[in-house]
C-alpha cells in the first residue's frame, strides 16, 4: 500500500511537469500508462486529481477527450482574480514617473525582461484566445519578441519574427510596405518565406500600440502568406490623436498609458478575461 | 484517510507547478505549510517525494537548505543522456542541405522559434553553469533573444538585450565599439543604463559564433557596467579561418557547423555536461 501510494505520488509529480511542458498537446492515456508501467484505470484516476487541482488553483483546464483516440490536453489560463492582481502590480510599477523618456516615451524594458512578468502577460493574452485555434504567434523585432515567445510557450506553437531589414540568415523573404501611423513614413517589413506555412492561424502581438502601422503591416504580411489573423494583442497602448491603422475592435491591450503633459498615467486596457465563458462549456 | 491522501496529491501537483515556475528561488517550508494549511512535517515529506521524483526523472535538483532560514530550491538541469538524444535530433535537422544559404550561412530560424527546442537548449546551457551564480543573461538583438529568454526562465533572472542601434525607449545608454571578427568593420553596441545593476554576474549567450566580435563587444559592455562575465555560450559555432576575438576556453557551443564547399556538416560543439560533478556534492 505504501509502495502503491508513493508510485501515485511520483506519477502525479512527473505528469504535472510533463503536462506543463507540453500544453495544448493531446497526450494519450496509453502514453502515461507506458511511461509509468501502470494500468490505464490508475492513470485515469491520476488525471482526475490533476484536473481538479489545476482547476482549484487556477492553473488551467485539463481537457479530457474520451474514446480510443482520446487523452488529456492541458490548456493554461489565468483567472480574473489573479490577472487583476498582476495588472494592479504592474500598473503601479509603470506609474513610476522616472520611467518617462523624452518625447513621451516610457521605459519598460526592465519589466519585459523578467520571467515572472512575461509569463503572466503570456497567460493573460493566451486566455483571451482560449476559443481559437492558433498555429503561430507573430511579432516584429525586437521588443515584441519576449512577449511572443512567452505566449508561444503557453500555446506550444512556434513564433515568427518579422524585421524591418532582412538578414542573410532569413533566406528568401516576402516583404510588405506600410505607412507608419506615428510619423507617416513608408516603412518595410520582411519575413522569411520558410517561417510560416500557408493557411496558418496567426496571433499578432507587440509590446506597444501607437498609430497601429506596425500591426497593420504585420496583418498585411500574414495575408501575403495566405494565412489568417486570429487576433492582435499588445502589452500596452498609448494615447493616439488621430485615426489608427487598426480599429479598436481589432485588438486588445492590457494597459493604456498616457504620457501627455510629461506625466505618466496608467489605466487598464480593453483586454477581457473570457475564461469563465470558455469554462462554462468545458468544465461543467 | 482518503481525504488526507487526496490532500497530499493536490499538494504535490501544485508544489511541482510552483517549483517549476520559480526555479532557483528559496521557498521556505512555512510558505508551503501556509499555502496548504498543512503541518511542516507533512510538507517536509512531500518535498522528499518531489526531490526523489525530480532526480529519478532527470528534471533537476530540489536542494534542501536546513534551519530556520531554510527551505527548498529547485535547480533545473538536463542529464547527459537526454542532452545527447536532443543534440542528435537537432544535428539531423541542421544537416538538411536545403538549409544552406548563399555565402555559407545556414537557415535555422525555424528551430530557434519552437518552445520545445528552446527549452532544451536552455537546459543544456544552464546545466553548464550549475556551479555559478548568475544574476542576468545578456545577448545582442535579435537572434540571441529567444535563447537568452529560455535560459533566463530556467535561472529565474532577467535578460538584457544590447543593440547595434539605440532606441528612444532605451533611455540613457552606454555604448562600446568593437571590431567585427568577420568583416573587420568597427561596430557599435549599446545597452540601456538602467538594464544592468553594478556588480551583476552575467552570462552572455548568442545563436552563432563566427569571428567572436559580438561576444567580445558584449564582454566589454559587461565590464563597462562594472559587472562580471560568468561565461559565454552559443547555440552553434561556425568554422573560422583566422584568430577569433575570444579564445576557445572562454566559450561553449552545442554545435559546430561547417558549410565549406557548399555542404552543411554538423558535429557536436565543445559543450560539456557537468551535472554529475555538481550533483556529487549536492545529492549524496
Amino acid at each position: 500500500m505504501n509502495n502503491l501510494k508513493s508510485k501515485r505520488s511520483a506519477r502525479l509529480i512527473d505528469m504535472t511537469r510533463y503536462l506543463m511542458e507540453n500544453p495544448h498537446t493531446l497526450v494519450p492515456l496509453t502514453f502515461f500508462a507506458e511511461r509509468y508501467s501502470s494500468a490505464k484505470s490508475s492513470i485515469s484516476e491520476d488525471l482526475t486529481i490533476v484536473r481538479q487541482t489545476f482547476r482549484d488553483r487556477g492553473i488551467g483546464l485539463l481537457e479530457t477527450i474520451p474514446g480510443a483516440a482520446g487523452g488529456s490536453k492541458f490548456i493554461p489560463y489565468i483567472l480574473k482574480e489573479e490577472a487583476e492582481q498582476f495588472v494592479n502590480e504592474i500598473k503601479q510599477a509603470l506609474n513610476d514617473q522616472s520611467r518617462l523618456l523624452p518625447g513621451g516615451y516610457i521605459y519598460m524594458a526592465d519589466l519585459l525582461s523578467r520571467p515572472y512578468i512575461l509569463r503572466q502577460i503570456g497567460r493573460i493574452i493566451a486566455t483571451q484566445y482560449l476559443n481559437h485555434d492558433i498555429d503561430a504567434v507573430m511579432t516584429v523585432a525586437t521588443k515584441g519578441i519576449p512577449i511572443a515567445q512567452s505566449i508561444a510557450n503557453l500555446l506550444n506553437v512556434p513564433f515568427v519574427i518579422a524585421r524591418h531589414d532582412s538578414r542573410i540568415t532569413d533566406g528568401s523573404t516576402i516583404s510588405v510596405n506600410y505607412v507608419s501611423g506615428s510619423n507617416r513614413r513608408i516603412e518595410k517589413m520582411v519575413l522569411s518565406k520558410r517561417s510560416l506555412p500557408e493557411g496558418s492561424n496567426v496571433l499578432i502581438v507587440d509590446d506597444f500600440l501607437r498609430g497601429g502601422g506596425s500591426a497593420a503591416g504585420l496583418s498585411d504580411l500574414v495575408k501575403e502568406f495566405n494565412c489568417n489573423v486570429v487576433g492582435i494583442s499588445f502589452f500596452a497602448e498609448g494615447v493616439y490623436n488621430g485615426e489608427r491603422k487598426i480599429s479598436a475592435d481589432q485588438y486588445t491591450s492590457i494597459f493604456k498609458i498616457n504620457t501627455e503633459n510629461d506625466k505618466i498615467s496608467v489605466s487598464e486596457g480593453n483586454y477581457d478575461n473570457k475564461v469563465y465563458g470558455y469554462l462554462d462549456n468545458k468544465e461543467n
